[in-house]
Parts: C-alpha cells; sequence; structure tokens
C-alpha cells in the first residue's frame, strides 16, 4: 500500500494519523508526506528557526519511515490568498509523481483556512480519472483545529478507526519532536489531550487506543 | 470474510448489492442473508405464492451462494408496528450465530418504512462490545426506494464504490429470478434502470459496472 | 435555578451531565430527576435486582442531592412501543409540578431508541406557551449511545460546554454506584473512557475535565 | 391544477397554506382537503364539541371552496401509535380517488407527532408509478409546530414563495373560525403573529405577503 | 420564458441542462448563455484552440437556439482569485440586460472551484430587490464535477425533473460538438455515461430521460 | 460583561442585535463594536458620503451606548480578496485589546460575502487558548442577508432568543439613523419588515419582541 499524508503545516502528520502511519510501514507499506506550508527567509522567518524546523522534519521523517518527503514551502496561514489552480498544479506533481493509493487529509471543517484549502485541493486530486492511483482518501482530526469548528456542518463524526495501541506512545514520542507546538494540558496540543483523545476514540471501536477519520472515497 | 446481508423484503439484496456479494464470493468469502420480512398464510397470502417465494429465494440462495439463510417472516410494510427491542433480538440472534465482519443495510433515508427500521435495528447491532465480530458496516441504495428520499437529510451520497464489472450481467440475471417485482422502463425495478445506475456508478469510480454504498462504520 | 434532567435510565443523568448537576447543586440550584423507565416484577425482572436498582437510585439521589425523584417506570427498551401522546402527558405532568427553568435531555442522534423517543417526547415540552417555565434545553452525550449514532445527522457537536474540574472526582465515584453498569476499558461505559472523554471536552473549553451539550434553546 | 392539501388537524391547512389555496381556487384549480384526524365520540370527545368542530369545518371549506372533503378521523395525537401500513392505504385511496397533480404536506421537522407521521405517509405516495398525478409536493410550515424544531435537521428553510397579498385577510378572517385554536399575541396562532409571519416571508420574496414552501419535488 | 443559463465553461450548459433548454425553446422561450470563462491568448492558449472553442460556442449556441450570448473571457479554473465584488458586477449587467425569469446555476457542491464560485456570484445575483425578473433558480448536475463532492454537505439531492425524452438524442448530438471534452466510458463525459445518468434520473420521475435539479428559489 | 459586536458594514449591529446591544448595555454591560469596512477617499467615496457615514457611526455609537469603536476602514464588498491571515490579525488586536466575553457576528451562510469570511475570521479568534475572555459566541441574523442563503446548509435556525420589548421602538428609531439603508416596504431594510421580524421571533419565544440567534459556542 502507498500512503500519502497531505500536511498543511509539519506537525498536523502525527497529531492526524501519527499511529496509523507508524502502522502502515510496520505492515510493509511505502510512505510519502506532502508538507504544504513552510518557513522561509523570504517570509521572514529567523534562518535558525528555519533551521530548526529542517532538523525536525528530518528527524521526525526518520522516526515515522517516509520513504518520500515533498515539501512545497507555501506561506503558512497563506494558502487562501494563492490561487487554487496552482496550488492543484503542485499537488498534481506530488500525485503523479508519488502516485498513492490511499490518501490522509485534513478535515473540510477544521478553523484553520490552510487546512480548509489543503481539503479542496485535494478534492480536486481525487478524481479517478486523473489520478488513477488513488483508491481510498480519509480525513483526519487535528487536534486543536477539529474539535474548534463552530457549524453543525463543520462536524468531525468519523466512521473509520484504526487499532493503533501497538504505535501509541511511539507516535506521542515523536509529536515530542515538535516541541514548540506542545503546550501544558487543558492546552490541545498537549500528550495528555492527545492521549484523552485516543483513548476516547478507542472506547469507540473496541481499542486501548485509536486515531478516528472520516472515509471520504473508496473504490475497490 | 463473514458477509451479511439485512434485507427488509426479498430482492434487496439483489438490488443493493448483488454484484458485491458475487464478488465476495468469488473471493472466497462466506454470506449470509437475513431477510426480515416475508409472506405468511396467517397474514392472509395465498399458499402458491407464499410457495412461489419461496422457491425465489431458494434458486437465488443458490445462484449467489449464500452459506446461510435466515429468514425472520416479520409482516411486509409492517415493521414499524413491532417493538423495536423485540426486533434487535431477533437480529441479535443471527448477529451472535453468523458472526458477520462485514454488514449491509438499506439506506437511513430509503422511503419505505420496513428499511428505515431495519436501518435503526442494525444501527443498535453495530457496537463492537456487543458484536465484535462486526467490522464494517455498509448501506447500499435500492432502486425505487433510495431515490425517492424526500428530505436532503434522505440523500444516498456514496462513498465506497465496487467495482461490478465481472458480475454485472449476472446480477441482473439473478434479478430476474423476482419476476413478479420487475417492470418495464422507465419503472425503477427494471433491468434498464439497474443498467442505467450501475453504469452511472461506475463512471463515478472508473468501472463499467459499479454498486455505490455509504460506509457507515469500519474498524481496523 | 431549578434544573431538571430527563434519563431515560438510572445512569444517563451522571453520564451525560452528572458534573454539571453537582455544580449547579453547589451554586444553590434545585435539582430534578426525570426517570424514564425502570425494572419492575410485571416485567419479570427478579425483586433482588429491582430492589437493589432502587437501592441505587436512593443513593445516586442523595449524592447529587436531588430535590425531587420522579420515576415513570416505563419498561426499558420499550418506549418506541408506547403510544406518544401517553408518554408527553406524563413529562407534562413532571413539568407543570417541577416548573424546571433549564433541562437535560439526550441527544437526538444516540443509538438507542429510549433515548431517542425521550428526546421527542421532551421536544414536545418545550414549547413556551405550554411550559412556560422552560428557559433553557441542553442536550448531553451518554458514553456508549451517542457515540455510536451511524448517520452523519446524528453527529453530536457540542457548543456549550461546563467546567466541572471541582465536581470530577465526585462524580466518577457516583458512577461507581451503579456498578453493573461499569466495565473494563475500552468498554466505554468504564472509569478510563469517561475521564478520557472529560479531559477531552476539557482540552476543547480551556478546562482540566468538562462536560459538552448541545443547546437546543434559550430564551432569556 | 388538482390541489391537495394534507391537514394533520383542521386549521392546519389554513395556517399553511390558506392564502395560497385561496389563489389557487381564484385561478381555476380544483382544491380537495385531507384532514387526517378528527374528534370522535368513542375518543371521549363531547357530542358539542364534535358538532362545532363539524360545523367549522363546513365553513371553512365553503369559504377555501374546497371541492372535496376527505376525513379519515384518525385519533388526533395518536397517529404515532398506528400502523403506518394502514394509514399509507388510507391516504392512498384519497391520492387514487382525487389525483392530485399539486400535494400540500406538514414540514417532516414539525415537532407535533402528527405532522412528522403525516409527512412519512405522503412520502411514500409520492413515488411517480404508484400516483402518477402527482407532479409537485410542497410543504407548508404550520405556526406553532415548524418553528419549535429543536435541531438544525428540522429547520424549515423555504425555496418557494407564493404572493397571497390578495388573498391575506380573508385567509385571517377564514382562521377567525377556528375560534378555539386562536389565542393572544406573541401566542403562535394569532393574528398578529400570522400577519408577521407572512409580512416576513413576503420581504424575503418581494409581495406584500407571502406563503413560503419547502419544495420536496416537482416534475414536469 | 426567459432563460439564463450560467456556464462557468462551455460544455457544462448541456451536461447540466441542454434538453431542457431545448424544450423551453421548443415552447417559445428565450434563452441566454452566459459563459463565465473562455481561452485567451493573453492566457497563453494557442490561437487555433481558441478559434475552435469560439467555432464550438459558435455551433453551440446555434443548435441550442440561444437568442443571446455572454462570454466574460475570464481565465478558467481562475475564478477564485478574482474579487468576488468584481465577479458580482460583471454578472449583474448580463442579469440587468438579459432580465432572466429563470436561472440554471452549477450546484455548490461541485468540486471545480469555477462551479463554486460561479455559484456564489449567482446567489448574490438571486436577490429580489435588486434583479426582480428572476422567478426561478434552479442549480443542474455537471457530469464530472458533481458527483466528484467528497462531504455529505455537497451532496447533489434532486427535487425538480424535466422530461426530456424528446430531446435527448439531439442533446447528445450538440455535446459532440465539444469534442476534445469527451472521452471513452466510464470516462464520466462520454455519451454512455450522459446516457445512464439521464435514464437513471428518468426513472425517478418516470421518464424515459430526464434531467435532474435542486429548485434553490422560487417565487410566483 | 463585555460584549463585542462585529459588524461587516454599519447598521448590521442593529440589524442584527440592536435590541440585545440597549438591553445589555441598560442591563450595566460594556459595549464595543468592531466596524469591518468602510468608506475610504482612496477607494473614490466621495469625501461628503464618508463625512455622512461617520456622522451616522457617531451617532449610532452614542445612541447604543458603546463603550468603544474599532474601525478597521477594509473596502466593502471586498474582504473575500484580502489575505485571511491578514484579517485575522486585525481582528485578533481588537479581541486582545477590548477582551470580550461575548461576542456576536453574522451568520455563515449570510450571501454576502463580507459577512462569510467576517465569520470565518472571528471562527479562528474563538479558540480559548488565544482569547480567553471570549466565552460566548452568537450568530446575528441580518435581514437582507440571511433570509438569502440559497442552500440548505445556510439556513439560519435560531436557538437563542432574547427579550427586547423594552427595546424595540429606540432599536428602530436607531435604525432610522442610517437613513439610505432604508426602503419601502416589502424592501427587508424596512421598519416594517424589522418589526415583523420581531414579531415572528418573539411568538417563537414568548415576547411581545424579540432577537434570535444561533449559539455557537459557550463555556462556563
Amino acid at each position: 500500500m502507498r500512503t500519502l499524508v497531505v500536511a498543511p503545516h509539519p506537525d498536523d502528520e502525527i497529531l492526524g494519523c501519527g499511529g496509523t502511519l507508524l502502522r502502515r510501514k510496520a505492515e510493509g507499506g511505502t510512505l510519502g508526506w506532502l508538507i504544504v506550508t513552510g518557513m522561509t527567509a523570504e517570509a521572514g522567518w529567523p534562518i535558525d528557526r528555519i533551521q530548526q524546523r529542517n532538523d525536525e522534519i528530518k528527524t521526525v521523517a526518520g522516526m515515522i519511515g517516509f520513504d518520500e518527503v515533498f515539501n512545497l514551502g507555501l506561506p503558512p496561514a497563506g494558502l487562501d490568498a494563492l490561487p487554487l489552480g496552482d496550488l492543484v498544479s503542485s499537488f498534481s506533481e506530488v500525485f503523479k509523481s508519488f502516485a498513492p493509493e490511499e490518501v490522509f487529509v485534513p478535515h473540510h471543517g477544521d478553523v484553520h483556512s490552510d487546512h480548509r484549502v489543503t481539503f479542496d485541493v485535494v478534492a480536486a486530486c481525487a478524481k479517478w480519472f486523473r489520478y488513477p492511483s488513488v483508491r481510498r482518501v480519509l480525513a483526519y482530526e487535528t487536534v486543536s483545529e477539529t474539535e474548534f469548528g463552530l457549524c453543525r456542518e463543520d462536524a468531525f463524526h468519523p466512521n473509520y478507526f484504526v487499532d493503533i495501541e501497538p504505535y501509541h506512545e511511539r507516535k506521542l514520542e515523536i509529536m515530542g519532536v515538535y516541541r514548540s507546538e506542545l503546550g501544558v494540558f487543558p492546552f490541545p496540543r498537549s500528550v495528555r489531550a492527545m492521549r484523552a483523545l485516543a483513548e476516547w476514540r478507542g472506547a469507540s471501536a473496541g481499542y486501548m487506543a485509536a486515531e478516528a477519520f472520516q472515509l471520504l472515497r473508496e473504490r475497490q
């Protein structure tokens, strides 16, 4: 199985489906990571912050076992200001090159506009006659974004649960790489909140820890 | 894979997922058929009509290759008048006995009340801690019921497509067993309408013929 | 504030809003408990089971500090078989007698039919010109029911969060009274799952532990 | 145009579409009135109350100009306790006999269970191959029921507006026949509330007074 | 009847409502065609491709019998990058000039961003006090866009069906003008897929072939 | 209570929650007004029109009793063309400076893109860990925008009603300051339409006049 996770920002892939990625890898899968935005010098990020982020990405890629990393380097919190057509072109190249069978995307109801735009772009890349490799598209939930949607239409109502018990502690460990993104509970991006969510999803599916998704499209 | 199809009335299983059942069988699966309603002498059905229906069921069971058939014999168009608790008990026995991993159910938005009630009963049988065998629940569309829901909430929005090209003609042939249920196009339960739907769903998923479903729950 | 919780079965009130009830009490509120179903000898429950349940109710009533308990004693898993009009009459008397300002009800998307019916009955009792005391109606989530709704329309999308940090441990302790309803994690009705949910809802609202609700109607 | 209004209780037809009925009549249409429930001596209604109600029906039928009145006389607030199959049979006869092209039904999200059940029954009577006369089905809003739905799914979101300016005063006058159903504003079934709604719907559509509907199905 | 179809790209008008347009024309209607995007030399399209497209538009205009064609020539796959206010101004002029009574628009849930933006712009042009000529707005489904929406909120749930039997073959013939857009089944923009859809919609409404729409607003 | 109303254009705050603002003030609250767009000389507005608008704002601020007014002066009908990140920054400063507990925002389904964008920006400012002062977010309805949403998902389904009887006439008087925005009934922004809506919402909640809202989030 060739699995591609689309992450608006580094850390979304761990928060959303880190355990499932570890499991796919353990099951012999090939993993791709499409990072949509990134810090750049042009956009005024300090060099050392950029360097640190690059190191984090390298470390996480190694710990998860990503086979390919695609880094678009677009401006964080700025995707809505880019022409959608350009974004589709960029994603398209990755989809053609990596040829994923399974794709993980952010939830369309996430509060962050980067997540919403990313969803829209992937939707345009989910047509079978354009990207015939794609067999399954799943939306993940991103702690600190998905649960803050204000409209009922934004609700994340999972219908697909993956047992991540053997990978859960490792997932939390990897999340620790993104030190600067983590805070102290009840801050949502905290180990304790992540653990609570994994257990809550686990209780819904019969596992000690689970990740939950919305299946958007599968064809077999 | 142990697959159970829940059919409010005989023929729903063919209309909704006849091709997929044939495919599961060809792939080595074990098939169960839970028929919820049936004609009975007590309810005033003529003996020869009952006999004919029983023959149809036997013939279809053989053509599909069902390994087990569960016939509850409840009154057609009468499920809403039965206590839901009793229905859950009846279904529960079948679920415990057959121990399905995959379950096919009617769509919750179907116009026919037997379909809606059947959906509600299966929902009560989809909790992992009661029926741990169940791993996947899919809602099928029933020509002549699903497309007649009047509310937007009733919309069938498929997210799971199965390639049935090698089984499509056989599916139509089996449907022919239910001679009395079929009519002349544009009557919905006609070979031509069924073929149009299979091609339309196929075009949505990249297959010459497909059946479309809504994934309600999967855990793996 | 006069607060009434409507519980299809004893324990729903604790699972759904036990912490909030303790808080209301601590803030000087008056609490009512409408228990819809109950075990009866007529329905074949053994005497000692009935006695045990009655003891549990008495104990819980004391620990929460309910000022009034209304026990309709209707058959569990049997509400759908009763005429809705009769149910409305029964509820109506309680609403007129207790005159609640705030009402807690199960979520309309819960899997259990008793929960769905209870919701419908309360909806009929939420009209201002029939029950002018009612100012606020909130739907609670019931672990083991609310998260098992199969349709997107069933999603519980909370918009109202209550800080229950000072009352959380006491809530779990009171839940322990219903010994027979509790199981071992990942069973949903377990202390660990309840704790996970409370922390997850807390992270969504900035509290160490929270209960989450859907506000259905408020008038002020 | 043959127009049939389905009224769970007498007065729903005026509240929901009295102005449109008057307009249809003025335009040369043929009008049918299907009254689902009624007061009966068997159900314990006093004779004089029954007589008064019958008089009201007769008066309203004359004032609107109904060409046919179908009175099923089923128990008010009791439709949910009847087998849906029986209800479909009763409605079916009326649909076959009157052969409506246009049908007005209550909204599926109304709080009153009689309204919800009536909706479900009409939905079963909207299949073209069973009732080929039916060309258009519209849901009306019933003051005091439609605006009290507690779920977002219950929302009445009109997409079809009818100018009733020339008929508005007459509609209010006819509503006056149901003296016992009317109250004093802000009671919803009051002349002032009805007027406010008609003006509000009018402002949405460019008319001095309008009735608003949800088109459920049209075929032409 | 003055009917305006708004097509993000030439061919959407045929796919979505070609049969209905032919029928409106046959019934004596006046037809307008608002083409939103177009190939331009500035945007780098080769001259002969532009010429071919212009010829196609001319041919189709003749075959349908459009009385007026409005060609905005905006960049394909680029509408989201334009200020919505400018788009509203452009559409506004067409609406004022053509003064349509009936308007056909793409579905808001289509995957293509040009379709979504077009929908939003037309929504802004559907207010009665700005464009009093508009009496009816219908959303059409565009094969290869509408069925690829990934969210349940994107579902196309038709409530308005038009019998296009006498015009169906002609519609397919006209679609042939857009040779480069067509492919081989199961490609969605193929004659066979279009035929399957027309028959499927026909079976839902009692016609040999039908086009299906969502009525968004009508006032009469 | 510190209450902030976010108004895409001056007059939205009166239309949407003018009565509630007057009531909050009367109850001792502190009121903030965030005006998102404004007329500027750079954008070509005539000086006297700008002056008049500024006078109107000053007058209304005095009549309502706003304690603070924040005027972003962004281009009307142009918010969608601005980078969302910039808008979030601008709003963020206001939220940090005013520290609102209660926030009133436009409905996400409003037709005007300025309203939709404003909603999205506020949603990003409703996270408790960024703006801990915020306890309650309510969406208001804006006559002439909210009722023109074409999709069912756009429906405004109020769940929170405020009695504004003592403030209703004053609200209408203040609206009169925006002379140029008002028209003659059935124009939606007319005193008569506003009165009809207030009475209609009142009838839904038991008040002579009411404003209706959708509660999006509350934490207590």
